[in-house]
C-alpha cells in the first residue's frame, strides 16, 4: 500500500503514519520526494483497509498495490482452468468445456414457458451446434407485475430437454435456499447480474459440486467480479465461468453497453474462463449477431445466446431473442470467426452445424 | 404504449401491429404523421412487454407511456406516507417519523464491532440529536477477506444500545432466511444497495410488520428503485423509506456520485419518504458534512450518517465515518439548514436514559 | 510516480526500470515487498507520461503521485482567489465577487432572443437580487436545425441590459477567433461544457483581461477541469471561476446528474471559486430550486440560473427555465440557506431581494 | 412528438396543449387512454423543442418520435456512402475507400515527433498492409505541460511520408482557423473526440473538399454523433467517416470503454462508414489487438491504430501503441477475421515507393 503525505506534512505526522502501518503488521518504508513524502507499506495488505490510513493527519491519499483477490488470480494458479459439467446418469459426457481451445455456445430461451417450447428449442440449438442449453425457471424481474418463471416445473422441462438432446442444463438460481433444488436439475448454476454481490448465495454455490456461471453485475468493476468469484472459490468449488453481459452507461441505443475489452482484460487477470452474453448485453436482436462474432474475435471462451421458436411471443425479453433461422446462420459465422482466431467451435456429441453428418444423429 | 412504425411501413405491417395490440387487450389507435405512422395502444400496459411489438415487421421503436409501478406512485395514493417504527415493550414511542415535516437523522457505526462501541456511539449520537441508531451486524463485503460482521451478537448489542438510549435500531438484513431473526431485534429493516433487486428478500420484508429502509442500487434508475419498493408494498407492508446513497459513474474523487436531484425527482413520483446517505454516497469524511447539508436543502426527509468513537480504528469504512465532535457540529448545521427550508429537526424523545435534559437544548 | 512490478519480475527487469526512471530525470527508489517489488520515482513527475514505464518488461502498473496541475492547486497558492469583473466606463463597480463570503447569483435567459426580453429579464432578476446577468448570444447547439443565437446583435442587447441595470454581463464565447469581439461586450467570458477541452480557446481567453467562467465538461473528471483551468492560468489570466453543471451518467430522470460533491472536492483541491448551474445540471424547472438550495448548502460560491419572462415560449431550453415569480421565491430560499451555512447573498448595488428598500431603486 | 398528459389533466389543459401544438405548425391528435390522455403532434418536429410543451400545465412528459438528423440518416439516402480521398498530384489514386466491402486500416504514430519516425513508420505500416497513415501534428492535450505537437513541421513530415509510401495522410485539425493549413497537407481531416461538438470547426470542415474522420465524443450518444456529422453534411461535404473510440464509464481497467455495439447500431441508422480506434478506445497495448479483431467482426469498415518504432519512447500515449512486429501480426489476424465475416482487407496500391512486390504478399 502506498500512502502519499500532503505537502508540508510534519515529521510527527509521518511518524504517526509509520506507527499505524506497523500496527497492521505491514512494514513502512519512507521515500522522500521533492514535493511529497511517501510511505510504502509492504506485506500482505489484503486484510488492511485503506481507510485506516486515510484519516490520519497529514495523509493525502492511499493507493493499494496488490490485486485483492487470490484464488481467482493468474498469479496463484498457473495455466487456465477448464470447467466441465459432470456427466449425468444416463447422459454421457458433455461436449461443453469452458476455457479449452474450442468456443462453447450455450443457447436456449430466456425463460422456460412450457415443455414443448424448451424441448423444441433444445433440439434446434443442438442441431445448429450449441453444446449447452440455457433457460430460466426462476426469473428475477425488475417489474413485479411481470411473469416470474415456472420454477420447479420449468426445471423439469429443462431436464426433459437434456434427456432429449444430451445438452447440459444451465439455469439461474436466485437464493441460497434454492441451491439444492436447482442443483438437482442443473448442470451449471447461473448467478445473475443482480445477484453478483449476493454473498450468501455465492457461498452456497461454492459449497456444492456444480460449475457456476457468474455474470458480471451491471455496474461491477473487474475487481468486484473477481472478488465475487473468490467467494465461490474460497468454499472449495473451483469451477467458475465468468460472463460479461453489458454494463450500465449513458448509452441509450442498447439496453447495456457490452464491454468486450473486459474479455482480454479478465483473461490477463484470472485463469477462469470468460464468456459473453450478447443477448442481455445489447437487448436488441439486430445487435446480437455482430456482438457475438465480436466476442469470439476478442477471445471469449464461449457465448450465451437467447433463442426461441417465436421470439415475438416470448413472455420475457423477446426483443433480444433470435429465432432458429437467425441462430443457425449466426452459428456459421461464429464457427468462421473462431477458426480465424485460431480456435474452433465445440460441437455437440455426434456433430453440429459444421459436421457434414450432423443430421444423422439420433437426438439432434 | 406508443409504437412508432418505420418510414415506408406497409398497410399490412400496420394491420399486423394493430392485431398484436388487440391480442394483449390494449386498444390500438393509428395516427398518420407526415413521416411516420404511429400506433397508440391504450389500456393498462403494465403487464405488456415492449418487446412484444419491437420484433414485428415494420416497427421502429416502442415507447411506454405509463410509469410501470402502481402502489408506490403518487397517482395511486394522495398525500405523503409517514413511516413510524412501532413502539417496543419497555421502549416508549420513538421520535423518528420519516416523511413528516421534521428531518430525521439516523446515525451510528458502519459496523457493530463490540458492545461498548455501539452503546457509546448511541449515547453520543442521541446527545447530538439523532433519533435512530444504525449499525451493521450482517455485512455484505465486496472483499471476502474483510470482516463480515458480528451477526446475531451484533444485533444483541444494538438492542442494548436501544435500551440505553431509547433510539430505534436500523440494521441491514441480507437474506430472506434471516428476516425473522433480524426483525426480532430491529425496528427498521435496511435493504442494502447490493440487494435492491434481490426480489426474494424484498418479498420477505414485505410480509412482516417492520418499516423497510430501501437503498437505491448503485446503478438503479428511479423507476427500478420504485419497482423494488413496489415488491415490498405488494406484500402488504406500506412502510418503505427510500434512500439515495450514490450511484456509480466515471467520477473518481468520491466513492460514488451522490445524486441529490433524485430527492426532488423521487418526491414528484412517489408518496414514500426519501432520505440520503452521504457517508456511502461520498466515501470520504470531508465530503460528508457538505453533502448532508445539501441533502436537507434538496428536500430530503432524513439522513443516514456513519459515526464512530474512533473512525481511524474502524474495521469497515473508517474513511467516511465522522467522530463525535464532527457529528455534533454537523447536527448544528443540519438544524440550521432544515429551518432555512421551512423544516425542523426531529428530536429524540424525552425518555432517553442519558439525556434527561435534552429538551432544553436548542436543536439537539 | 509509483511503478509496481509484476510478481516474479527479474533483477534485470528491475534494473531496466530504474534506468528508464533515471532517463526521465526522476530518481528511482526500490522497495522490496513480500509479493511485489515497487519502484518509487521521485522528482517532478508532471512532464513524465506513465506510459513511458507501462510498456517496460516486468511492469504491472504505474500510479502517479502528484496532482498534475500546479497554478490551480491549493498547494501553490495559499488563500482563496476572489474573482471580480473590472468596472466598465459609466458602470460603477460591480457587486459580484466570486470566492468571497457572499453567494453570487448570475441569472438571465438561456439565449438572448431580443432587446426587450433581455432588458426586462435583467431588471427582474436584479430586483430579485441577482448580481450578474447571463444570456447566450453565440449558442453551441447539438441540433444543427436549432436556433443558433443572435450573435453580435445579442451581445449588444446584453450591453444595453447592463447599462439599464448595472449588472455585469456573463456570456459564452465559442472560438478563439471571437474572443476579442465577445470581450468587447462581456464582463465575464463563459467557456461552455462542450469547449472545456478546446485548448486553443482556453489559451485565447487566458491572454485577455477578463474573468473566465469555465464549465465542467459533461464527462470531465475534476483533474481534467483543473487542467483546463491551468491552460487559462498559464497564459497569465488568474481569474477563473469553475462551474459544476452536471455530468453524464446512466440516469434518465434529469438531463444530467448534478454532482454536488464536486463543490467541496474542488474547494479542497483549488483556490479558485466554484459555482453551480442547476438549470443545465437538471434540465427540468421543478428540479432547479431544490438543487440551487442544495448547491449553496454544499458550499458553492455562486449559482447560475436560467430565468425568462415566459419560459414556455423560450426558443432554447425552456423546460429548465424559471419565470420571474419562481426566481423571486427561489432567491428568498437561497438567501435563507446561505445564512444558515454562515454566508450571505451578494446583493446588487442599491439592494436586492433582502433589501427592505430595494423597490425604490431606479432600475430594479 | 408524443405529449403525455398527467392523470386527471383537465379539458382546458388539454385544449391549451392542442393550441400550443398548432402554434408550432404541428397537428395535434388526441388519444383518450384508460389512465392518460396523449396528444400526438404530427408533422416535422425537428425544429420544435420538447421544452415548448413540457412546461404547459397538465403535461407529464414529451417524447420525440423522429430521429432529429436528416442528411446522415439511412432514411434520406439509400445505399451506403463510400468515402475516398481525392488523388494528389504525383500520388496516384489511393487504395483507401471507407464504406466499401474491404476493411481499411489507418496506422501510424499517435504524434509526429520527427521526420525519420514518421517516414519509417509509414513504410512499416504500409509493408504490413495499412492503406492510410495517421499522425498528430496538432495535439489536444489534457495536461498543459505535455508535448503539444510539431504543428506545421509535423504536417510536412507527414507529406514526406506520403510521398515515400503513397499512403494518404489522416491528421487532426483543432480549430476552424487551421482548416485551410491542415487541408493543404492532409487527405483526410480528423475531428477529435474533444471537438465533436465544436460546431464552428464542424462547419469549417464542411465547407472544404476533404473527407472528414469524425470521432465520437467521450460521452456522446449516437444521436449526438450523427448531429455532429449533420453539421458537416449540411455545408455540402458528403464525405464523413464516423469513428467509435471509446466512451467514458465507471470502468477502470481500460482508459475508455470501447462500445462496439455502436458499430452495428450506427450502421442501422446512417449510410456513413463507421470505423473503430481500439488504441484510444482501450489505452493499453495488450487490449488493442483483441479489440481490433472484435471491431472487424462487429462490422467496422475500418480501423485506426497507433504504431511506432519504439512505443516505450513515444512522447504521447506510448502505453497504447503497437510496435512494428505487433502490428504485422495483428494485420494477419485482421485479414483472417475480415475474410471470416465475408469481407477482405483493403491493400495498399501498387505504386508505393518501397513496396514494389507488395502484391505478392498474402494479406499484407
Amino acid at each position: 500500500m502506498i500512502i502519499v503525505m500532503r505537502p508540508g506534512a510534519s515529521q510527527e505526522e509521518l511518524a504517526a503514519v509509520e506507527a499505524a502501518v506497523r500496527e497492521t503488521a505491514l512494514e513502512p518504508h519512507v521515500i522522500y520526494g521533492t514535493e511529497r513524502k511517501v510511505v510504502a507499506a509492504t506485506g500482505d495488505e489484503r486484510g488492511v483497509s485503506p481507510g485506516t490510513f486515510e484519516l490520519l493527519s497529514g495523509v493525502e491519499k492511499v493507493m493499494p498495490v496488490l490485486a485483492p483477490y487470490k484464488l481467482a488470480s493468474v498469479e496463484t494458479r498457473p495455466g487456465r482452468t477448464v470447467v466441465r459439467p459432470a456427466p449425468r446418469p444416463g447422459v454421457g459426457p458433455f461436449a461443453a468445456a469452458w476455457g479449452a481451445r474450442e468456443v462453447v455456445v450455450i443457447a436456449g430461451p430466456c425463460t422456460v414457458e412450457g415443455r414443448e417450447q424448451v424441448v423444441e428449442t433444445a433440439r434446434a440449438v443442438r442441431a445448429a451446434g450449441a453444446v449447452a442449453l440455457r433457460g430460466g425457471a426462476f426469473k428475477p424481474r425488475t417489474n413485479p407485475y411481470s411473469f416470474q418463471g415456472l420454477m420447479e416445473e420449468g426445471l423439469e422441462y429443462m431436464a426433459e430437454a437434456r434427456a432429449a438432446t444430451g445438452l447440459p442444463v444451465v439455469t439461474e438460481v436466485l437464493s441460497a435456499a434454492d441451491v439444492k433444488l436447482v442443483a438437482g436439475y442443473a448442470d451449471v448454476l447461473q448467478i445473475g447480474a443482480r445477484n453478483m454481490q449476493n454473498y450468501l448465495l455465492l457461498r452456497a454455490v461454492g459449497e456444492i459440486n456444480r460449475p457456476v456461471l457468474l455474470k458480471r453485475g451491471m455496474s461491477a468493476t473487474l475487481d468486484e467480479l473477481l472478488f465475487a468469484a473468490e467467494y465461490v472459490l474460497m468454499q472449495g468449488n473451483p469451477d467458475v465461468i465468468l460472463c460479461e453481459r453489458g454494463i450500465r452507461t449513458f448509452e441509450r441505443h442498447a439496453r447495456n453497453t457490452l464491454s468486450l475489452a473486459a474479455v482480454p482484460a479478465l483473461k490477463a487477470r484470472t485463469h477462469l474462463p470468460v464468456i459473453v452474453d450478447p443477448s442481455h448485453g445489447t437487448g436488441h436482436s439486430y445487435l446480437v449477431a455482430p456482438m457475438a462474432l465480436a466476442a469470439v474475435a476478442a477471445g471469449a471462451d464461449g457465448l450465451m445466446l437467447e433463442v426461441a421458436p417465436d421470439p415475438r411471443r416470448a413472455l420475457v425479453d423477446g426483443g433480444q431473442t433470435l429465432d432458429f433461422c437467425q441462430f443457425e446462420e449466426l452459428m456459421r459465422g461464429i464457427s468462421a470467426v473462431a477458426r480465424a482466431v485460431g480456435r474452433g467451435l465445440a460441437l455437440p456429441a455426434g456433430g453440429g452445424a459444421d459436421a457434414p453428418d450432423r443430421e444423422k444423429t439420433g437426438d439432434g
